[in-house]
């Protein structure tokens, strides 16, 4: 039995995505379970409270052992100092898991960009309202969002890879990736030299990079969360 | 100077009040800074990045000496152990925190209720697509939601107040609140009886109820997360 077991959606990178990155930088010992045969029926079990302890809301959840841990920043903030990937002191760990939240609600944004209107509905049911929203969110957010983080580096108040890498600095380069994946012409248009250096160091981190090229990294596609709707990106 | 400066916007409850419950409970030793004289450009200059440390993307915050913490699950993870309103143990910790970010996911949504489209339009500006949204919300999201917190409290697998009560079970009490408030007769629908019973107990605790009735707890309004939006609640 592995030492984790990730229990994600398994045709989709989704917020399952920045534990999988964690997991892999640190070439921990884990299974991605509902990629695994017999693997789907077993991840619906312990969401419908078949398992023991807390019973998950939603993937992704995270189980060691008996405990079973959901919601993807809070995994993160549990299995962080455990491989290698957080800061030991409380406060400074405090730090990384803000940046993470952030990161998380700008997450959320961008699923809204298109569902803007219920998660039950298909994309074709709410297309006109999704493209009212991405043109704010192209206009307003994705630069509100990135120049926080843009400027968060330039004051240098976190050192990301100043000390060491962060599950932050993994998910930040996803947030990156995944925006530049759904909003090709907006991004282009964003200034934000310290970020794209910080994702180029991120993918050039040999399990890192080892992972991108492997099967085990699935390609975006149009049931995720970062979606090519080329009449969404509006930039 | 008080030992905890929380910064929120000062006329609504909005994420703010999590922590104001939660601070008020301890009884700790904090100041509502924006609600003090000269206390709003202390809170933008801060958020304009003039502290020391990580700059925070948006209220609230708390500061604590030197240390500015944010994003409201963030300050309740840091100050929950603090002040008594959380476990010692780790693991036990994760499982509150994971209770505490669904809370979170749930008031976003509630948020997206009317405001669809873009936080930069007035409702009014959203009130079709807000219209549409809260239908789907008060159907599906509402149920889901509240089924998930109450299956927990009937499977014991959180002992809410069983050792002790933690700043989930006060964000459980806001939460259940700006729904009734929001959505009255939505709320009258649902079938919710621990909830309930777990609600009243938080407004009993002594300090809790002491601080609902001071002038320190503001009141609902159109300006916050839950808004009376009668054509919106399509219960």
């Amino acid at each position: 039995m592995s030492e984790y077991e990730l229990y994600y959606w398994p045709t989709i990178q989704g917020r399952g995505e920045f534990v999988r990155l964690a997991l892999e930088d640190a070439r921990a010992d884990y299974v991605d379970v509902a990629r695994t045969e017999g693997g789907m029926p077993r991840m619906m079990a312990l969401l419908q409270g078949t398992g023991d302890g807390l019973r998950p809301f939603a993937p992704p959840f995270l189980r060691h052992r008996s405990l079973v841990i959901a919601q993807t920043a809070n995994i993160l903030h549990w299995l962080g100092p455990r491989i290698g990937l957080a800061p030991d002191d409380a406060d400074d760990h405090a730090r990384i898991h803000q940046l993470q939240l952030t990161i998380a609600d700008c997450v959320a944004e961008v699923h809204e960009t298109h569902h803007p209107i219920a998660s039950s509905l298909y994309y074709e049911d709410q297309r006109v309202e999704a493209a009212r929203r991405s043109s704010h969110f192209v206009s307003e957010r994705i630069p509100k969002f990135l120049g926080y983080f843009e400027s968060v580096l330039e004051a240098g108040s976190r050192e990301w890879f100043g000390a060491s890498c962060t599950y932050a600095d993994l998910s930040l380069f996803q947030l990156l990736s995944g925006l530049e994946y759904a909003f090709p012409r907006a991004m282009a248009k964003q200034r934000i030299p310290k970020l794209r250096a910080l994702r180029d160091r991120v993918a050039q981190r040999p399990n890192v990079a080892a992972y991108l090229s492997s099967p085990r990294r699935l390609a975006f596609n149009e049931n995720g969360i970062f979606r090519r709707y080329p009449e969404l990106d509006a930039g």
